[in-house]
Order: structure tokens, then C-alpha cells, then sequence
């Protein structure tokens, strides 16, 4: 059964930012068939047609994300990072248990299709039970396996054998990866494995790099190489690799990024509420990086909207190089669509086009955020730079629908809320 | 006739980050009469209740706006300053009308009420027709009749005269003041007599001030000064004075700003995206100078939305200071309330304290971004972090219902749109 979407425009989320107006979207199985101008149309009698006043955008990629903090969102806020490490954090993940993970990602699932994400790169423990949300939901992710040294977790050796292992169970909804925490965490031998592994099997390799400006110190002291360097001199780049953070890059870790095609998770949001300092997001673009944004985790950032951090990556970016022009709104949007899609290598996500797959979000343009509009792109102009979350109105995976009007059409968010509300008190130790 | 609202806490916008939990708010002719806990409210038997199931927080002032230029909205996005100047905004401008004024302030006001600010300082042209259009909403504003030396709108002294003549014509909703352009756009003397005249009639004067790193050089060369040691020694300072931006001030003009108590209309969201700075922030509150939140023009934000700028203007200061303690979450949400009414010389309005005016806003926390909630100090955490205008539900000003379910109670919001359309095609020649 085919599917036709006519909507006032189709954003497609390349790096030109194509819009194209008065336009028609077929989905056949899942997959974008054909998109274009409503007169170019083909004929579609059969067609299931879905009539949307507003515009059509790609379900938007989100290349980092812990979320499953919702469970934390907020809590301890006006504490220093180590208190609140010691104080919040660390006592409520170690009463964690694998039903809370399921719970919280439904939640944060079902929040993030309503904000127009599709797909997450999730790092956080208990995969299985986020797979499990993600299938209720009916989103995507590439759910990397964490490598961390925390009692109760297994050896690193352990950890990826299980990355491994669920890896043969991923599908184009849930695809499995390894996400080895850090350099500074992880022995540098498991990371020279993990990314052995990802290489023979293909698989998403991502690891936290250069996230605040001394946290490479003591590596840097005991082997007088940068993160990004000692990273490359133990093989762990090559292949489908994403680093997120990467804010305290020199020209060198830049062009080893160049060189071996590491992709970039670009955290603004968290970056700023952390003060962990601004990416060198127009030099990563310039030299080629494959960049895409990504929220953080919700304890972090403190939401897991995507449209508040495409607008604060080039908000950023004009202030960090004192230039207006220095990204402008159909790149801020790319960042979180086809850039996104090619930064954790998946092409076939990201952009409304022939041949990906059918993750459409419609956004209401009834409203006074989206006027005046002269030419057909300033529809793209306002949906960066005046339009939030608020204005999602519907989202589909893969031609499913799973907001109507706002509201999760797979899982009861009221529900849900209630049940991470009771779950955050119990972890709180109330 | 009493109106007691019930709210699940009430968020009173002080310093301290006051926090009420199952609270009452009373009203009586447009005047707080009472706030506090429940259990210790007043007895009021024949008062009118409205119970909600939010928070109750104070109408939010946004001190520094030309918000007309909705008509102008993301035109010309992707221009360099010079010729988005030339070829999009100085044609428009010629050809506007007063009723174009009129009609793009009204539906400007519309949004800045369903994003729950009640009051802001006004700056553009036709300011009886601003003050139509806010008697047509509902809302409150500070207008700041321009002095400007452009075709069409009479000699410096005439729009001085204008200033004054209408400020007799004030009153708690509309009240009037002056605004000259800025130190190097309008002759010092000029200034200088406007200043005079605003503390004569106890009037705001409000003045763009080092938005620019280099908009004061030339007044930097001829007189070896800067922009505020030239206000200070031309007798502008002193009485009712609000500074715009005040992005690149040195110690110095800090310390004048605090010798003078002049306030600061800080505006992150514009300062970013056209790349003018980041203001001293925290330096300006450690001093003691008056500092509220404004959105400036929707052609330079693009929109009127202060949880967006109160939230970044918690995030720069981070970035800035690069400390995550910089500015707290109840700091950054006083500084678009209380200390914002402060900072315009209106402490009747910006907090939800006794005596001063009934401007509330009701936020729905029905939503997973108010998940969860230990203390009831989260509350407002997760309204600084987690929470847009989209979750805004009803507005009133002075006990008045201007917005009810998200929707404008005074005027036609969807009429408006086309309105603006139709006027900013116009504007632009088509």
C-alpha cells in the first residue's frame, strides 16, 4: 500500500536546504519513494493520501544521548560537579535497576518522537531493556553497548563480548554498537580491542573525547599525546567512529579527525549549562568532519530537544567566530537531520529523499513564528531560528505513525511520567 | 469581587528563587492581595476560584524590544549586515505605514502573552498606534517614542516634544518614554536634553549602548571616550535610564553603570545570532547593577519568547565565566521577572508578592519535562532547563484573562497572521 503525504513543503534536510514547495511524499513499505512538486506528481490512485497544512521534515537524528536520565532530569541542580556527582548521581545509578532503564527510555523515547527525533545514539547501561522501549515506542537508535569499570557491570572484556553479541540482534530500528566511555576511563588495550571489533563487524564505535579542557591532563602527562593522537596511535580510529563532545581540539586532533573520518556528536546545550566550552564546530565543517548535533543527556542539558540545539550550534558558532554568517539556518538544520544521518553512518536515515527511509515529522506552520514568508525557504529560516519542539504536530518511523496531534499513538505518557516520578524518588533513597 | 487562584506552587520571581508549594493567590482589583501556603490562606467565601493544576508564576517583563518587526521575520536570513540593511530592511521601513505598526504590534503582543510576557519596553515608530494595539490585547508596555534622525519622522525636537506630550497620556498599562537610538546616531546634545526631560516627568530613557565592538570608535576618536564616560559626561546618566546590551563595556563603564544605577537590558538571543558578544553577565549582578532580560526585534532574534533568552542567558554566562555555577537557575528566571521590572523602574510589577499587580501565568506541568520533582525548588529548575513557552497555558494581566488554553481572549491571533503576511509582501515590493 502506497502512502502519499502532500504537505505546503517538504524540508528535506540536505546541506543546500532544499525546500520544496506545494509537495508530494509516496512511502511504499516503509521507504521514501518519490518527492517532489505536487505537478510533477505521479499518478497514485490507489494511495493511502495524508493531507498536512504544515510542513514535512526529516525525523531528526540525535548523535548522542544518555536518556534514560530523565530520571535525574534536573536533580541537584545548583550543586558543584563533584558534589553532585557524589551526592546525586552515583548513589541513585547504583540502586538503578534494569526495569528503571525500560521505563525511563520509554519515557525519554516518547518525548523525543514528540519533539520530531526519530533516532537516538544512546550510551546508558541495560541495552536489552532500551531495545525493549524502543520497540513499545516505535523509534530508532543505535543503543552502544557501554565499556565502563562500575562494580555490578562485568569485566571490559565481558561488556564487549556482550556488545558483540547483541549486535547480530540489530535491525534498521534498533542497530547495536560499543560505546567505550572514555580514554581516560577505559584502558587503552579495550579500546584498541572495541574498535577492532566495531571494524569486523561494522559497528558504531563511539567514545567520549575531549569533553572539558582537563580531562586529557594526566594522559597527556604519562604519554605526552592528546586524546585524539593516543587514540590514533592505538588504533581505535578507522571506521564508523563518533566522538562526542570533541570541544578541546587542536589543529593536529582536527586533521587526525580529517584523516581517519572520525564523525563528531556536537553537544552545545550540554557543553553551555556544564561550561565545558564551544566545539570548533566551523573548523570540524570547513576541514570535512561529519558532524552531527546531539542533546546529551537529559541530567545534563536538561531536555532532549533537538530543535533548541541545532538554534544554540549556530548561535554558538556566529559568536565563537564573531561572525554572523559563520553557520547559518539551513546548515543548523542539516546538523540535525542528513549531517547527523552521515555522521553515524546511516545513510539511509536523515533526509527526505528517494530511497530512505519514510521518518517524516509534520510541523504546524499555523502560527505566527512561521510569517511572513516571501520565498518558499524562509518556511526553513523560522523552523531554525523561531520555532520549537511546540510545533510538532505528527511523526512517523519508517511510514508508522507515532505522534498524532501531539500525543504517542504506542505508549500512555501520562502513565509513564507518573512511573518515572515514583522510580526517581525511590532512587533518590525518599 | 476577590479572585483566588490555586495553583499546585506558586514561583514569586525574587532573587532567592522563592518557591510555594500548594499555594493561593489572591486578587482583589487587579492587586495581589495575598500569597502563600494554603493551609495558611486567608478565609475569602464569596472570592471566584480558579484552580489549576500548574504553576503560577509572575507575567514576564521583557525590557528591551522593537517588536513591530514581526512584519520582518527572518527576511533577508543569510545576508551580511550591510546588505541585509540595504536591501531588505531600509526599503521596508520606507514604505511603512501607522497601521501597519498597529497591526504587526497587535499580533506581536498576542504571542508575547501566550509565551506569558505581560509587559515590555517598546522602541519604534507610531508609538499611539503601539499603544492601540496593546489596549486592543490586554498587555502592558513601556513605549520609548524614538528619537531618530530619519525622513519622515520630524526634527529631534519634535519627537522629544511627541515623548512628552504622550507620557501625560500614561498610565499603569501604557505608560511612555523616551528613546533616543544610541550615542552614535543621535547628536550628544540631543541626549543630553532628553535625559533632562525624562527625570523632569520621571519618564524611562532608554538608549542602545555598546551592542557592537566597534560602534563607539568614531566617538571613541573625536572625543577619547567611550560610549558610557561620553553619556556620563553629558549629564544623560542618572534617573530612570536603561541601557541596551551594554555587551563590550570595560571596568570602567561598569563602574559607572553602578555609580549612576543604570539598568542593563541584556539581550543573549540577538547578541548571538548576529554576533555582537557576550555581555558581562555576572560581573554587572556582582556590582549591583540592575540587569533584566529582553528579546530585542524578531528580526534579529527572531522572536519574542524570554524563556528561550533567560535559559541562554544562563548558558553564556556559563560559557563565559566557564564555571557551571555561573548563573543559577533562579537567578536566570528572576532576571526575566522581578529583577526585570527592577531593572525598568516598575517594582509593582515582575514578582507574586502582595501589592503589586496581578500579572500571572499559568505553566503546565503536565509533561515529562517536569519529571521529576523532589524538592519543590525543581519546579522552577526544570522551568529554567527543561521548559518552553509551549508550556504556557493561560495568561492574566492585572487579574484580567488575556490568553485561556493557549489561546488569545482579546484578539483574532489567526486574522493577525494574515494581516501580517499581506502587510510585510507589501513591505517587501511584491
Amino acid at each position: 500500500m502506497v502512502q502519499r503525504f502532500t504537505a505546503r513543503a517538504v524540508v528535506v534536510g540536505d546541506r543546500a536546504g532544499t525546500v520544496v514547495p506545494d509537495a508530494v511524499l509516496d512511502v511504499d513499505d516503509g521507504l521514501i519513494r518519490w518527492v517532489g512538486p505536487a505537478a510533477d506528481a505521479p499518478p497514485a490512485p490507489d494511495a493511502e493520501v495524508t493531507a498536512l497544512s504544515g510542513v514535512l521534515v526529516p525525523g531528526m537524528v540525535n548523535t548522542h544521548a544518555h536518556s534514560p536520565m530523565v530520571l535525574f532530569r534536573g536533580q541537584g541542580e545548583g550543586l558543584p560537579l563533584d558534589r553532585w556527582l557524589r551526592e546525586v548521581m552515583w548513589p541513585r545509578e547504583a540502586r538503578l535497576t534494569p526495569e528503571d532503564v525500560e521505563v525511563a527510555m520509554t519515557a525519554a523515547s516518547a518525548e523525543m518522537l514528540r519533539h520530531g527525533v526519530t533516532t537516538s545514539v544512546e550510551m546508558y547501561f541495560h541495552p536489552e531493556q532500551i531495545a525493549a522501549a524502543l520497540r513499545a515506542t516505535g523509534a530508532r537508535a543505535v543503543i552502544a553497548n557501554p565499556l565502563i569499570g562500575l562494580p555490578g557491570f562485568g569485566t571490559f572484556d565481558e561488556q564487549l563480548d556482550t556488545a558483540v553479541r547483541l549486535s547480530a540482534d540489530g535491525d534498521a530500528q534498533v542497530e547495536y554498537g560499543i560505546g567505550p566511555h572514555a580514554a581516560y576511563t577505559v584502558p587503552l588495550p579495550v579500546l584498541t580491542q572495541a574498535a577492532e571489533a566495531a571494524r569486523v563487524h561494522d559497528l558504531l564505535l563511539t567514545v567520549h573525547v575531549a569533553e572539558t579542557a582537563t580531562e586529557g591532563a594526566d594522559l597527556l602527562a604519562t604519554h605526552g599525546l592528546s586524546v585524539p593522537q593516543l587514540l590514533a596511535s592505538h588504533d581505535v580510529l578507522g571506521g564508523r567512529v563518533l566522538g562526542a563532545h570533541c570541544v578541546h581540539m587542536d589543529d593536529g586532533d582536527l586533521e587526525l579527525w580529517r584523516e581517519y573520518d572520525v564523525a563528531v556528536a556536537h553537544c552545545p546545550g550540554s557543553n553551555t549549562k556544564l561550561a565545558s566550552g564551544t566545539a570548533r564546530l566551523r573548523d570540524m565543517l570547513d576541514l570535512g568532519i561529519r558532524v552531527g548535533i546531539g542533546t546529551d543527556g537529559p541530567a545534563s542539558n536538561d531536555n532532549l530537544d533537538l530543535f533548541e540545539d541545532l538554534r544554540l550550534a549556530a548561535q554558538l558558532a556566529r559568536l565563537r567566530e564573531r561572525d554572523a554568517m559563520a553557520l547559518t539556518a539551513p546548515e543548523a538544520f542539516w546538523l540535525a537531520t542528513g549531517a547527523a544521518a552521515d555522521a553515524i553512518g546511516r545513510p539511509d536515515l536523515g533526509q527526505l529523499t528517494a530511497g530512505r527511509r519514510a521518518d517524516l515529522v509534520h510541523v504546524d506552520t499555523d502560527d505566527i513564528a512561521f510569517v511572513p514568508v516571501g520565498e518558499v525557504t524562509d518556511l526553513l529560516t523560522h523552523l531554525v531560528w523561531s520555532v520549537g519542539s511546540r510545533h510538532v504536530r505528527d511523526t512517523w518511523v519508517a511510514g508508522r505513525q507515532v505522534v498524532a496531534d501531539g500525543v504517542s499513538t504506542t505508549v500512555d505518557e501520562a502513565a509513564l511520567r507518573a512511573a518515572v516520578q515514583t522510580r526517581a524518588m525511590r532512587l533518590a533513597g525518599r
